[in-house]
């Protein structure tokens, strides 16, 4: 099979560097190109960027040269991958569509846009059909996809299977992890020893882009599922793994040991079709009264499986606690496997 | 006024030590004797604790002998405070009382016990009228008070000012401080850098216990308020500081605005009589959208202050972030408040 | 006796609040004025302030209005006190002396000014003296006083009393806490469950700045101590709390029991003046094995005290593990005990 | 290649499920016995373990019964590696090599025996000989061999290549890992937010081990190299990498930039004969002046190397900070690699 070449936007940041590591062994998509802030172009990818992941830069980026986010600098991939900053995603990626790239992006503008698919691959590759519309309605001559905020795209897994009993409404709590705001987005003195019960956004963007990717697609649109979702979400001193503690009350009674059955049995097209960065079991479903846990469960399956433990029915409600890594399953492993997923249905 | 002579059961822990300091500079507490394990008797209380409160061991401590926890080393002193770890304490508080000590104590055997008063100073001080019930049919020759489980100290709190609304059921999920299971109770290779999202016996005590500080004494006997409550109880990586994200669901809506004004203006007879340990204003209400966090806010008061914030009416359901200190409004202040509203009231 | 009237140049910062807390129970210094980032300026205090100290701001400050860093906002106090960034001070305070002001400084211009006291009061309160040098040689009508860098001023302190030993060469290894850097100095992500084996300028500073406090004004000028030092600084995980593994190379073989004598019996003209800020026992000498610890240690005497253990001779070096609290010892509370020197010396 | 069987004491600690992970993708090595405490005899591995290493246990461990450490459990395999606790080993390993076992073990006792080497591969894997002498003085049926303690493994790796220059004394400041102390080692509440300067035993085996395993052997026995160090040692709160920041003295002045050649191209027969487990680049010498750091550096070469920065002449002395794995470099990984040259040379 021919490579797949892809360029990577904000390539020196935390999840861009998450992105080069899972791309540096990957079968079929080659990391070409790599784009960072102005003042980097031109620098070797290895002299740009402040490496935190753990171990060497992997082999294949080291000496790649940083260039800019402008399509000509981008002209020669098939696909752009971008891990930019939220304020600057819209008018680069907006640019590069345009002229006619295709971008698989994790920033936030157009998530909630309609004719731009939110893809959390288990849950909604379906929703890919959507660019049909897309390229009729907005004339842009590439493509534009759009992955979920790193909490929805943990949170809605679960949820996915349960879809068929009917949900009424949610109360959720989540313990996020620092680098859910960047690698330099808490100070040591605001968050060690401490829990700040606020992030700025959060509870509005669970059970909004949630709801859009538990949708349908019916002709032409996304239909969203209605989510009634009372969320506080809180900041906890770990490093990476988001938690929800999630109440969950359907219409009628539900059995827990079903539930469970439903969960660990989540199966969706990257699994059958055996992709390579899908999880083999999407939902790990944990028996442990005491798990999941960050330190221990978040690497399961490469940082791509959620985590679910607790499962109990309580007076009418399914508690249940969920985890998942907020880099890899909420934000460069989906973009990857999103990309995979595109491939395989011939969008790219 | 005559100093009130007090022992002070498990000394060396951190609750005792916690007690040794606040003692420290009480006006009419006067610690006088403490015990400590077998091994340490007859040490020196400097010789004998591994301190770890924070600068110096207090001067009238340092030099106290260690004695032990048998009735006669407790003759001469008006009351026994027990800070003592649960597994010992049933049967060596319950000795005391039996030859005539007046026990308060932290400890968990004897909480749900119906003749004993189990007391939250500001929530119901009026319990210890039990008292005389205890003397009639217990037969003891000392009284037995009990202080509560740190969490449902501090959760119910912030409910009591609310009972006059018609709560019909809560959803709660606890972030507690790592000093809630001991010094020594966890590692820190288990919790750093984690969560852990289960805490033993936790999730029943907390709707249990403040089901009967909230209830009422009617004749001879407190009348439990039936709290429906579905618990998660989660330990994160802070040293002091319980949380609670509550939803509280009643039977008609409640105002926001007024349920802050009840909560901030609720006073009780420890604020009425200015007793030496209360807090001013019991419940701290915080505007700010990032409060309370344990870091900025476990120390209102010394310790004595609940802290409430993120105040809001959603979908019927009233949602309140609240904070206390699980050492001292959970543990050993209360203790302390406790005496001297049974000293006010004639108990002793 | 009339209260002293201060000015507190930036008064948001971490060292800043630290002196708002220290000045709000002070027996005659006054805090009156604050300033801060142009911003602010017409706030009051707990509008313009993110207070990380702790419980409440004080009363006192609650209310103050914010002023600029202008001369003449600051005409009609005694002295002003400068908790500003270093990259902000030098125009700053030089315009303020200049105009007549005294300013007593934390900030790192002018340190090493041979005009300029550079100012442990232990150590070196008599440097002061070189004010009438300054006064002379500058031609500013007002005075200008500076205190050292953090742990500059930690470690000098238990060298002071040995100095008579004659002391050859030092090797010192610090493990130093996350707040020398500021508030927003180092990331969560960056500094937890790591080390950093590196502070920019630290290295330097702590000889050179140590060599100045422990010399001896002879005639109008101070004569350095000439110290050879190597040292290595690193950056641990910890909030507060700066410590110094030391290696002493002594002329001739010194006595490590005579060693800790001088230590702990070391006083100096803030003790015997009794002065307010001033720790009763400057140098704490702790002879528990794993002594001294940040968390159990720091806060000793509010903060004020050094605190050193493990001292030892060993093939001719003496080691010795010192500790001091880098917000109090370090910033906040010697600029306060220079101002309370300088008042019972008559310069203000 | 026939694999080589091998059993693992102690395979449920922390340093067990270490060896369990490696041993679990060795091309050659095939764990086939597990034994733990008596406690958990006849349970599979899964059940008996509680798994802290991060992902599912291995799939070759789960469902291998656990086994006594009674030499008739361990007759059909070639070797028994040992990560006992300390105070159990002696004994056990004792029993084991009379019964013609062979025994590589991680535990301390008979470290400093005469007659045992003790194996750091890099540095002295030409050590193994003493085997010969050991089979003729003791009168063992079996071998024994012994790996060293975590922080000399790691401190005496760069001293090796500069042993040629005359070393004449040196000073080490340690900053260790709480994993280092075991799983339950240190509890969250004492080494949070703190460093404890002092750990027990430590400062000693330093030199010593160091000693022995830079030694040659001459004849039948081993000649110590004479190491006059200075050792304090620091806990502090990382979870694992031990660093040390050393100040070497050398007879006649060195050259840094040599020294950087000398660690850089340091290789040994591990590197030459390729072993499985040896890092390609044991020691890397990083130009960062902020490096090495636990959080990037520890999981260097999957833990086998070391890593050293700050390297520095400065009046005489030799300045480097280290850093290596404690579980890795320090414990699991250097028994398999010590288990590899065994092979290579024909001891097993």
């Amino acid at each position: 099979m021919d490579k797949l070449k892809v360029s990577l936007l904000g390539a020196t940041g935390m999840v861009g560097q998450k992105m080069v590591r899972l791309l540096s062994s990957h079968p079929y998509i080659e990391l070409t190109k790599v784009s960072a802030s102005p003042g980097k172009i031109g620098k070797r990818y290895i002299e740009a960027v402040k490496w935190v992941e753990g171990g060497e830069v992997p082999e294949q980026a080291r000496d790649l040269k940083i260039v800019s986010t402008e399509p000509e600098d981008h002209k020669d991939v098939d696909v752009v991958l971008s891990a930019l900053p939220n304020e600057l995603a819209e008018g680069i990626e907006l640019k590069l569509v345009r002229e006619g790239i295709t971008v698989v992006s994790n920033a936030s503008p157009f998530r909630m846009d309609p004719e731009v698919p939110l893809i959390n691959p288990e849950v909604n590759w379906d929703h890919l059909k959507l660019l049909e519309t897309q390229r009729q309605k907005r004339g842009w001559k590439g493509l534009l996809v759009k992955n979920p905020n790193c909490t929805a795209a943990i949170m809605s897994m679960p949820i996915k299977p349960l879809l068929k009993y009917r949900l009424n409404h949610m109360i959720i709590t989540t313990l996020q992890a620092v680098s859910g705001a960047g690698y330099n987005g808490l100070s040591f003195m605001s968050i060690t020893n401490n829990v700040i019960p606020f992030i700025k956004g959060e509870e509005e963007k669970i059970p909004k882009e949630s709801g859009k990717m538990l949708g349908t697609l019916v002709n032409d649109s996304i239909r969203h599922v209605e989510l009634k979702a009372l969320v506080t979400s809180t900041r906890v001193p770990v490093k990476v793994g988001h938690m929800g503690v999630m109440y969950l009350f359907f219409d009628s009674p539900v059995n827990a040991e079903e539930v469970k059955r439903d969960l660990s049995s989540f199966k969706s097209l990257p699994q059958e079709r055996n992709l390579p960065t899908a999880p083999k079991t999407p939902i790990r479903v944990l028996e442990g009264e005491d798990r999941p846990q960050p330190e221990i469960d978040v690497s399961a399956e490469r940082g791509m499986a959620i985590s679910v433990g607790r499962v109990k029915n309580e007076n009418g409600a399914l508690r249940m606690v969920v985890l998942g890594d907020n880099l890899v399953r909420g934000a460069a492993g989906i973009t990857i496997l999103t990309l995979e997923v595109m491939k395989e249905l011939g969008y790219v």
